[in-house]
C-alpha cells in the first residue's frame, strides 16, 4: 500500500463519523504498552486528530494536558510505570529527559517545539508547506503577501516562515519584515495581527497564516475592515482541520497529515519499548496544498 | 461555587487555547486511578470536550474507540487491570456487564444509549433541551416545524423528540409524523433528511436538528434548495460545539455541558473505585438555549 493510500485509510478510520453510535464497544487489550500522550491543552480538533492516529498505532494511550500542572511530571510518569511518552508540541528540560532515560522510559516528540539534534521526532514538512502556500499565492499574481506566524520560538512556525521567505526569494521579491507578524495559534491572535497588517497604507493583497485557526481570525479581521475574502484579500492557512472546509469562504490551506503523524510516532515508540531502535531519528511527513475558495488573483487596484 | 460558575471555570480550563504551546508539561501522577474511556469513534469535537472534562476530574484516562474492534472487550479491560470504565454513547451487553462486575471494575455511562434502570449515568437534560429548542421556534411564530432526529433507538435522540412533541402539544399544534425524519448524527444525514422535508409542498418554516452536525447539513440542504437561512428557513441544532458559532449564519442551538458531563462522570467513577457508592445513579445536567443568527420569525408567504 502506498503511503498516500495508507494515510487515506487511516483518515477514514479516524473520521468514521458518529454513525457508529450505538455499536457494541470491543477495544482490544492484550499486550499493548501503556504510553502517556501529553498535549499543551486538550481542546482542539488538532489534538483529536493526532490522538486518533496514536490510538490507531496500537498502543494504549493515557491522555494528559501540560497546562496548569506543577509537580515533576517526569518522576510521576516513571512512578505511574508508563512504558513510554509522546510529547506533542511540548518542550522538555535536560533534567526531565535524564529522569526518563534513567528509568528506561523512551520518549518520542510529535511536532517538536525545538530542533535539538538527539530528539526522536515525527513532524510535517513545515518548511516545504510554507513554500507551497506562498508559491500558490505568488502563482495567482500576489506580490505583497503578509505572514501571520505562530510564537517566534516554536519550530513549526519558524519553518513555515522560512518556507515563506524562501519562496519570495525564488520569485525575486524582497522580504519585507513589516509584513510579518507573530501571535499565538488562535483565531484571536490571527485577527489581531491581520488587523495591524490591513491598516497599513500599502496593505498586503494576501495573507498566509501559520495555522487554520489564525486564518479564520484573518478572515474576521478582513470583514471588520470592510474587505471581502477572496476578492479583496486572499487568505491561506495551515493544518486542514474540519473548520477549514466549513469556513465561509472555504479555506485554502496546507494539509498536515496529523493522524498519520500520530500513528507513526506511536509505532516508533512501540518499537522503542520493544527494544528496537528506530530506523531514523527524525521523520518528516509530506504536507499537501489544498486550494479552496479563500484565494484568488489580486483585484486591480 | 454555584454549578454554572464551576462549569464556566471548567470551560476555561478545557478551552484554554493553543496559546500554551511551548509550556513545560507537568502532569500529575500519584494515585490517580487508570480508567478506560470508550467512544464509538475518536473523531469529533464532541468527544474532545467530554474527554477534557474526564481528564479534569483527576482520573488517568486511557482512550479507546469501539468502532471496528472484535474480541471480548470487557475481558480485555479486566486483564489490562483498568480501575474503571466510562462508556460514552455505547451500549453494553448483560454478559459484558457481568464480566466487569465479577472483576469489581465499576462502570459509568456518559450519554447512555438506553435507559436501563440500574445503570450509573451522566447525561444532559435532553428532553428539556428539546422543549426549549422547539419553544424558541414557536415563540418566533413558527407553526410548521420539522425535526431531524438521530438514530431512532438512541436515548438522547428519543428524548429530544419527546421534548419537541411536548412543546408542540403545549402550543396546541398537532404532531405531524411527516415532519419527523431520522438519520445518523452527521451533517450528511442532516442534509439528506432536510432535503426530503424541504421538497414537500407544504414545507416546514423551521427545522430542529438533533445535533449541530446535522444542523449544518440542514443549512446546506436549504442552500441547495435556494432557501436562505434564516429568512426562508430557521434552523436550530443541539450541542453547541465550536462549529455552531463559526457557521455562517452562526447557529442557534441547545448547549450541552459536555466537559462538565465528563468531569462528573469521572468523579462518580473515582468515588466508586475508592469504594464510595454514588449519591445518585442518574445525573442529568441542564442544557441551555443559545440564540444566534440561524433562527428568526417566519417570512410571510
Amino acid at each position: 500500500m502506498s503511503p498516500p493510500t495508507a494515510a487515506r485509510v487511516l483518515e477514514r478510520k479516524c473520521h468514521a463519523g458518529r454513525a457508529s453510535k450505538g455499536r457494541t464497544p470491543q477495544p482490544v487489550h492484550r499486550t499493548a504498552p501503556l504510553v502517556e500522550l501529553v498535549f499543551p491543552a486538550l481542546n482542539s480538533a488538532w489534538a483529536m486528530e493526532v490522538m486518533c492516529g496514536v490510538v490507531a498505532s496500537g498502543v494504549d494511550v493515557v491522555m494528559s494536558a501540560a497546562a496548569g500542572r506543577r509537580t515533576s511530571w517526569a518522576v510521576d510518569l516513571v512512578k505511574a510505570r508508563r512504558a513510554g511518552v509522546l510529547l506533542v508540541t511540548c518542550p522538555i528540560s535536560a533534567a526531565e529527559r535524564t529522569v526518563l532515560a534513567r528509568a528506561g522510559v523512551p520518549l518520542v516528540h510529535i511536532d517538536p517545539v525545538d530542533a535539538a539534534a538527539d530528539l526522536l521526532s515525527v513532524a510535517a514538512t513545515n518548511r516545504a508547506g510554507g513554500v507551497s502556500a506562498t508559491r500558490h499565492l505568488l502563482s495567482l499574481g500576489h506580490r505583497r503577501i503578509g505572514f501571520v506566524g505562530g510564537p517566534r520560538d516554536v519550530l513549526c512556525s519558524r519553518a513555515r516562515l522560512d518556507g515563506y521567505r524562501s519562496a519570495l526569494d525564488r520569485a525575486g521579491i524582497a522580504f519585507d519584515p513589516a509584513l510579518v507578524r507573530h501571535a499565538d495559534f488562535t483565531s484571536e491572535g490571527g485577527r489581531r495581527e491581520a488587523h495591524e497588517l490591513l491598516r497599513r497604507p500599502n496593505r498586503p493583497t494576501a495573507i498566509f497564516a501559520a495555522n487554520d485557526e489564525q486564518a479564520l481570525g484573518v478572515i474576521e479581521a478582513a470583514r471588520s475592515a470592510g474587505l471581502s475574502v477572496p476578492d479583496d484579500l486572499s487568505v491561506i492557512g495551515f493544518d486542514d482541520l474540519p473548520t477549514a472546509w466549513r469556513s465561509s469562504p472555504a479555506l485554502s490551506t496546507v494539509r498536515q497529515p496529523l493522524a498519520e503523524m500520530g500513528r507513526q510516532a506511536g509505532r516508533m515508540l512501540a518499537d522503542l519499548i520493544a527494544g528496537h531502535p528506530p530506523a531514523t531519528d527524525r521523520v518528516e511527513l509530506a504536507t499537501e496544498l489544498v486550494v479552496r475558495s479563500s484565494t484568488m488573483q489580486p483585484s486591480a487596484r
